[in-house]
């Protein structure tokens, strides 16, 4: 029986001698990577913290102790050691275990996160309530050098350090967000790094741990002798404590003992204090401490080689990267800004054929967005790269500082629509209804890697409309996570602004009308539709459908869009985001008004978000895969005969005279 | 003539000796006073910055050198100095001057500002264009100490250290965001202006001052004298260097000899420098000195004592302001959150009553929200006041920490719809279309202070629905800016959700679905159709038109609504923000697909805002004032004659056979 199997809850680690838990760390990150390499997930981030995760709970008293993991996805030893032992093999997969923390999942779960930098505010939040309610326990974030460079992150220590409260701030710094960090408080970190008190402790410590076997007893002692020089931890004058922190550190984020020791310290304190922790993202399994950004998210590998399985044919991020490469080889004012995700949104290719014109700012997106459109208001032509899901963080700026001035950024949404395994804190459905209310913004979808590259060339182009002389305003151009479809004609038909293109059109009597990734899946179910009217017996066959891809979420030309629309007698309309709030409601109110005898139906994503499960999954989950939309399109039309929608409308479009139902 | 009537832009300053300069801040002093007085606006904030504003300009050299005014409401004496004297007395006016920086309005506004934090950021932007196009200038931000708590200004200055470009940022710390300014932050801040080094300067440089007349060549040897102490002002060992910028100062923002010498030598710098500048808000203006909160944005007054000129009637935030008193006196775990808007919001009298039960976490609004989820989730009921454009800063904590995890935060938003003079960057127009797709969130938006009260209460009960046991998911309560319409007894109705109320219900053909500040003026519409009704001479009358409130945006119950309106013919939503992305496309949607044989048109605002005009103007232009509803009903009724709907849908209706048109 290994020791993990004996782990039901935290406090069986109170037995544990050193040695039981460093074998134990080594047993965890075994199953990480077995399960990973099986399900995908999370691998740097939640190798680097198995240490520093037993050293929590062994120090801290969970759930009484509320620990809140910012972003969440370095929980995994923190699920082990919680009771999901068992569970465990389902991470991530649908109905199973989430990659993130989840309240409703564990009571050692204390707060939901996935996205970087909540987790001070949100501890601070529950430390304060403790206090107020009178409860016992302490709170303790554990937040990343990455996530500390998000600007929230920040306004929670300033805060904190005004309310005086023991929270403890576990800084877990291992040099490395998810892109190589940047920003001068990462430089700051490093400089903290290398001061000589912590050379000098360092190799203290590692005197007393040459001297001594690699288990057993003698380690206590090392403990004893780690825990004097622990006060020596303790120092005042930095950026912590200017904003009223203590502050430990920093302490090898590998060395079980001398975290033990140092928390020890910190439980006793009744004051604010950050804990500076260093460990190596990916720890203990070689090929992803060489490559800790590759191996962030990965998809399901074989363990032996962490090759891909499967190598997936061009993407829609592909075709952005190149797409970019193309425009900025062509225009110098052509740069690019993304927030600790070069990798994610393929600007590194930018990155290696136009060194320093990639800004990386790290996990800062409020920044990014400012700043690219202060790059604009500069005369630059700024493309700011940044996942639908963490868009979320910038809206205010996107509408302040881009969209109301008319400024000429392009932002590229990658991961837009449905996403996938991390769940519902990551999917890409909102950025249509958040962003379509915006003046002076334009929002294209486009289909392919074809259309793709058409958007961006417009974007980037000399336009008139809604701002800039030089410009025209900010665009949004948003795609899916996902393989690009089979090129067709119209997706290479010239750019009209607000105007799509029929990608099927043969007189049908319903029209698909849909953006993004969804229209390849309704051109699909439209060639379906029309395989089985071929197959069908001579005499009234279903009728088919022809398929309409909008391209412009916004501007929209109503006018265009009426023409192309009014022979039909029913419209479905395809939301690639939640309907609520999105084109579709939009679009079936301009029928509703102005084309009132044919029938319209939106069919999106529920606001309802769910739990994880693939990209494809969700997809034929929200009825939107080519099966699901070819029925669509035969219920609607069972549903208007049996309304008697056709009879009625037939006779009142034909002027006669026409009976009732 | 006066020294500013000869000030047609910033060039014309460089020939003032100190004393005409120091002449020439008092008439800029005057004239924003009396102007304010007439116009209304943002008094103790301008009369600040008036000596460092001069002192910006004549050592910097605009538009060559950018300056980026944060919150840009300070912006007065700028523009007083930037060719826009004369068209000053029109600031804030429909058609006028804007009250804060519009690129559009002059080249000297180097960059459209309107809320918080966001100067660094775009002013970083705009120096890397300059360093890239090979553009010469400086670029100057110029922020407050309450501005700089907002993480995004963090984010900023985290970036600039590291890019190491020439920016020059100007603290100016007033003591006094718009609250009295919080966080570790603001404290630290506090401390270095209190350093010796600080003392002795002053006092040295009062001694020289002292021993010199008020005004002429003499006050030259003082710059002079200033000149070598400024060296001293440079130091090293603070949070600035600590981000990788120079930082010089304190110095004090009322002296402008003293500023003179210093931006001398800071223009010389190669390199990031933050200049911390100490002002005295509302500086020169005694009455506003006294209670600069009270004076930071004012409606318009007499100059002479400083009262209101017109007192309102009660307000939605007074309405709330004493619903939240009373919840909270009966209910310890209430308590309140805001973001530097404790006077805005109402929550002055909850700060007096709750002492400590209060939290005003300085201008942070996404850890504002985050860190209310945090007391949610530890076992309080916490209210945040914020109001709906400063909401938008926060739009993925909302989703991300208080709707995804079901947590119940009550939202109030304050400001919600048209909100005034202030113009685009501060319309309310936009919360609907924002939240409405969030799952897991309730949004009411009530119709009258009763509403209201019962809205607080229901939102703080123990409610079911949507997620925690106790107390169900977050709620946003939003309401205008603007005073309480009359009572109706509908309002009192008990609140169920997602249900509304009809507030007229005669058997009219149109109905008029309304929300919030436009649920009373759709009543006079109807109140107005009634009595045209009975003026009418017998025979085929106009038709009236019923009024039903919504409360709810969120959730909206979907079959009881059809059932109340299945018996209109015709349907008109009026939407409380814009009509893009709003509830009333949402209705539109289901009409369509439920009532077809009902008209439905959606009356909100459009998307592209409107330059500044009192919230009564704003609700007329949109065609949404009593008046106006009318009109729409009037006009509804006459397109569907038109159109044959009437005649089509009644014999459809009726089972008869039907003519054509």
């Amino acid at each position: 029986m290994s020791i993990l199997d004996r782990i039901d809850s935290p406090s069986d680690l109170k037995d544990l001698g050193p040695g039981e838990l460093r074998a134990l760390a080594g047993e965890i990150r075994q199953r990480i990577v077995e399960t990973v390499s099986r399900n995908g997930g999370h691998l740097s981030s939640n190798l680097g913290v198995v240490e520093l995760t037993l050293a929590i709970h062994r120090s801290f008293d969970s759930p009484r102790d509320a620990i809140v993991w910012d972003v969440g996805h370095q929980c995994y030893a923190h699920k082990l050691l919680t009771g999901r032992r068992e569970a465990f093999e389902s991470i991530r997969r649908p109905g199973g275990l989430s990659g993130f923390p989840k309240r409703a999942e564990s009571v050692h779960d204390a707060f939901d996160t996935g996205h970087a930098s909540t987790s001070i505010s949100a501890a601070l939040g529950l430390a304060e309530a403790r206090h107020r309610l009178g409860r016992p326990g302490k709170v303790i974030a554990v937040i990343g050098d990455g996530a500390l460079t998000g600007g929230m992150a920040m306004e929670a220590l300033s805060h904190a350090g005004q309310l005086g409260l023991p929270l403890v701030v576990v800084l877990n710094d291992n040099k490395m967000s998810i892109s190589p960090n940047v920003g001068a408080l990462s430089r700051y970190l490093s400089r903290l790094s290398a001061t000589a008190r912590y050379q000098a402790l360092r190799s203290r410590i590692d005197a007393v741990v040459r001297g001594l076997p690699l288990a057993g007893p003698w380690l206590y002692s090392r403990m004893v002798r780690a825990k004097r020089a622990v006060k020596a931890l303790f120092f005042k004058e930095n950026l912590f404590s200017d904003l009223g922190f203590e502050y430990a550190g920093p302490i090898d984020g590998h060395n079980i003992p001398e975290m033990l020791a140092v928390f020890r310290e910190v439980r006793a304190l009744d004051r604010p204090v950050v804990v500076h922790v260093v460990t190596r993202k990916g720890k203990g399994y070689d090929l992803a401490e060489e490559d800790p950004a590759r191996y962030h998210g990965v998809a399901p590998m074989r363990c032996s080689d962490g090759k891909l399985e499967a190598r997936p044919a061009a993407t829609f991020t592909e075709a952005f990267s190149e797409a970019l490469l193309r425009a900025a080889a062509c225009d110098e004012r052509v740069v690019a800004v993304t927030a600790a995700m070069a990798k994610g949104t393929g600007l590194e290719a930018f990155r290696s054929a136009f060194p320093g014109r990639l800004y990386d700012v790290g996990i800062a997106e409020e920044h990014a967005v400012t700043f690219a459109a202060g790059l604009a208001a500069g005369g630059l032509r700024p493309v700011v790269a940044i996942y639908s899901t963490f868009m979320q963080r910038a809206v205010d700026q996107v509408f302040h500082d881009a969209a109301l001035p008319g400024l000429p950024v392009v932002f590229a949404l990658d991961r837009s629509g449905a996403v996938g395994e991390d769940g519902e804190t990551h999917q890409g459905l909102y950025d249509i209804a958040l962003f379509r209310p915006m003046p002076r913004l334009s929002i294209l979808a486009p289909a392919s890697a074809g259309e793709l590259a058409l958007s961006l060339e417009w974007a980037l182009s000399e336009r008139v409309p809604g701002g800039e002389a030089a410009g025209g305003g900010p665009v949004i151009i948003r795609y899916p996570k996902g393989r690009c479809p089979r090129e067709e004609e119209a997706y290479a038909e010239p750019i009209r602004p607000g105007r799509g293109v029929f990608v099927r059109r043969s007189g049908a009597d319903a029209l698909l009308v849909a953006m993004g990734g969804l229209v390849s899946l309704a051109a699909e179910a439209s060639d379906l539709l029309l395989r089985e009217q071929a197959a069908a017996a001579p005499g009234p066959a279903p009728g088919g459908a022809d398929v309409y891809d909008l391209r412009f979420v916004s501007p929209f030309d109503e006018e265009f869009f009426l023409e192309a629309a009014a022979p039909y007698r029913r419209i479905i309309v395809l939301e690639e985001g939640v309907a609520s709030g999105g084109l579709g409601e939009g679009i079936a109110a301009l029928i509703a008004r102005r084309l009132p005898r044919a029938s319209v139906r939106v069919a999106g994503f529920p606001s309802e978000p769910e739990a994880q499960a693939s990209r494809d999954e969700l997809v034929e989950r929200a009825g939107l895969s080519a099966a699901g939309i070819a029925e669509r399109v035969r219920a609607a039309e069972a549903e208007d005969r049996l309304e008697g929608r056709i009879f009625v409308f037939r006779s009142a479009a034909g002027g006669a005279a026409g009976a009732g139902r």
